[in-house]
């Protein structure tokens, strides 16, 4: 096991109904002048808004608002939004809504308090060392930003999906209420299920030997998943169902289910440029690109991949043959997503292949290598690319 | 799945040599005057107190220090503990050891803050509010103190084993090196597993239904003890298996298994008489009692205890007579506690049968019943010690 810091310091505060104490968990964190940030339309139509609203001025606290936010959320609103906290004197983001508002809110608490361009954290010329503090009231289960420190926003100009991450824009506190999740589109619901399984897969495919701990926790939240994503596909209004993959989620990217190992991440990597060349779901490009991933590297490890055939899909070990259990666990998996509704190649989700050239390039490799389980090239990429443009179950 | 809050700001900092960053934790941290507790020779005598002083020294934080803390931590010496860091303005305390040294830093930190005696934590009187920031340094996995708000401090004029719990006592930081517990005794490393294994069960036997995440990451940290523990018995320099069980040990006990679901904790009550009457190390009462227990309650829901027997231990599930299958996982665990070389019963724990009315006594229900997987009398706790004093493999 590799030498690790754990550090999760957010207060999970899950349940039905648990929006309602939005006012007073702002106040405990010490906030006193709030920036209210959320998305389009649906927070609003469904009266959550209104009711973390109430929720502050019942305790008090004064708050601006700041909507807008969209999918795979943009660098321009986040500008807006730290200019608009500079000018109300704002010491607390409390968002309401998935990992794109979350994500915005981060980057808007990393920039307010930075005086150079908040951009210089995502293209790497900087490093997030302070932040306003930032709170969730949480509306999808997908990204478990709710529960990180990390944040990926897209820049406008040039459609580049970049990534940022420091323990600074953990949240403060994260509310977790299921219900809020029962009127979610299926695909959007779907989409949500992908992520939260990816980002398991990226910690489980690790070269560090024994780490049974981190193995059996990734193991953990991708049975559940199994078990409980079919089931609100199914039953939309299923609470427990809800529950229990909305909690998942958060596990999924705490971290706790990736101490002590090396890590991969290029599936996530790879999928960005997809939906950032065409502003799909990034659990849509996930569902494209992790199977066709998987396939790509399955001959560096097969026993890794005949570990989460067995343990995670149920399949029966092939003694003689652990290659045909790996691709077993493989079919098991691209089956599971497509069942929930989830493209699983290019032209389902509305890609081309004759891109790929673009894609690769946008990834920018060059001659070089990513890092992570199998170190791969910018053939590699197009390769899987390809694996992915043609995928069928 | 019950509404829950979940909080565990613990800084965990594992790995080797961990511990000479003691001081620039304790700086980081906001402690400015410590006062460092510890037990017995081992950590003298193995050098470990000397690095963590001299990386205070280091980093320029002054300190006290309290050692000859006993198994089973006993008032009188938090009693001295509160005295000394009134006297001498302790801010933080650090502790180095295992359950019962940070267990004696608790009660000194909610003492020190208290007006009151601090027994009345203990006694169920008052409740913690606050309490002097604690942090550990970890010598042995075992009974999760490091990252839970949890301390149970003995009554040395009574016998009386009491436990207290607030957020307020959750550690700063915690540093875990598997390193350190590579010298413990064979004994107290089968102790520890044992104890860790307990505080899973204790959130496994619920009543609530429909918890798959939490079931299953109860069983991902049961799994890996199934596997680790024995390894670590047969060779106590293996850093790996040492390493996965401190961290299981652990991720046992934040409550991050037990959230969103009703929980049991009889057989820890049940077995707290035990060592407080006989002074035993508490993992061996309960590798005696949890057994016992479970062959006690099993009626009460024998589909979980064939969960648990085909997904820990691998037993074939047998669908004409799912009791035979949760009898055969209950004999797995008796004979998996039994190999690691522990006591399962009275005889083998130094325990008496003719004192089981002392113990059912000591308990105190009366005519009362306890909460838990299932509500037990007087009468059924005398029964479950009459199992524990014959039990066999």
């Amino acid at each position: 096991m590799d030498n690790f810091n754990f550090y999760s310091p957010t207060e999970f505060v899950f349940g039905r109904g648990r929006e309602n104490e939005a006012g007073e968990l702002v106040k405990k964190h010490g906030g006193s002048k709030v920036l209210v940030h959320f998305g389009g339309g649906s927070a609003v139509r469904s009266g959550l808004l209104d009711r973390v609203t109430a929720s502050l001025d019942k305790a008090g606290v004064p708050y601006v608002s700041l909507g807008g936010v969209k999918p795979n959320p943009r660098d321009t609103l986040v500008y807006e939004g730290i200019e608009l906290c500079r000018k109300e004197n704002v010491d607390f983001i409390l968002c309401v809504g998935g990992g794109s508002v979350i994500d915005s809110a981060k980057a808007i608490a990393a920039g307010v308090v930075y005086d150079g361009d908040f951009w210089d954290f995502y293209s790497g010329k900087a490093v997030i060392e302070k932040a306003v503090p930032v709170a969730t009231v949480l509306t999808i289960a997908a990204a478990g930003s709710e529960g990180s420190g990390d944040t990926v926003v897209t820049q406008e100009s040039t459609g580049l999906k970049r990534g940022a991450g420091s323990n600074a824009l953990r949240p403060r506190f994260s509310i977790m209420n299921p219900e809020l999740t029962c009127t979610l589109p299926a695909f959007q619901t779907a989409c949500g299920a992908a992520d939260i399984m990816a980002h398991v897969f990226e910690r489980y495919f690790t070269n560090t030997q024994e780490v049974e701990i981190t193995d059996r926790l990734c193991e953990a939240v991708l049975c559940t998943m199994v078990k409980e994503a079919p089931r609100v596909i199914a039953d939309p209004n299923n609470y427990e169902a809800r529950a229990n993959i909305m909690w998942a989620g958060t596990v999924a990217h705490t971290n706790i289910v990736g101490v002590g190992r090396s890590q991969d991440w290029n599936s996530h990597n790879i999928e960005h440029e997809l939906s950032g060349l065409y502003d799909v779901a990034h659990g849509a490009g996930l569902a494209v690109i992790m199977p066709s991933w998987m396939e790509f590297v399955m001959p560096h490890n097969p026993m890794r991949f005949a570990q989460m055939a067995t343990r995670v899909f149920g399949c029966a070990m092939n003694f003689e043959n652990p290659e045909a259990t790996a691709m077993e666990g493989i079919r098991c998996f691209r089956r599971f997503l497509k069942e929930l509704g989830l493209p699983i190649n290019f032209a389902e989700l509305g890609a081309k292949e004759e891109d790929i050239p673009v894609l690769v390039e946008k990834l920018g490799l060059g001659d070089g290598r990513t890092g992570g389980f199998v170190q791969l090239s910018s053939e590699d990429v197009a390769q899987i690319y390809r694996i992915a443009a043609r995928a069928t179950v």
